[in-house]
């Protein structure tokens, strides 16, 4: 059982998919090398890993 | 053991951070109700259970 509640994490799933999309969309906008391009590759990154983390601690809350 | 290096965990920590900061920095300029405000308190939200989870991932990592 994580300290978060299902709920709450839901929560931070969607903001998550919402940043996500926004860089994504951001991203696009600059070529690959450029330090904007770099920089939302990072968070980008971020965001997958704490996706993952998120959906992972969803489903010991649902076990 | 996650599926996440240490290293990648590291680095995703340090994106988020940033993240954290440039939000609530953000945060400051609009009132409080305000729709920006809002979004940004959401985002900050998951930013935080973000930190949380991906602290745990290491610690889980690192034992």
């Amino acid at each position: 059982m994580s300290e978060y509640t299902s709920e709450e994490l839901t929560e931070a799933l969607r903001a998550i998919n919402s940043i996500i999309s926004k860089c994504e969309k951001a991203q696009e906008k600059f070529p690959e090398g450029n330090t904007h391009h770099t920089l939302l590759k990072n968070r980008l990154k971020a965001m997958y890993i704490s996706k993952v983390l998120i959906t992972d601690a969803i489903s010991r809350n649902n076990n």
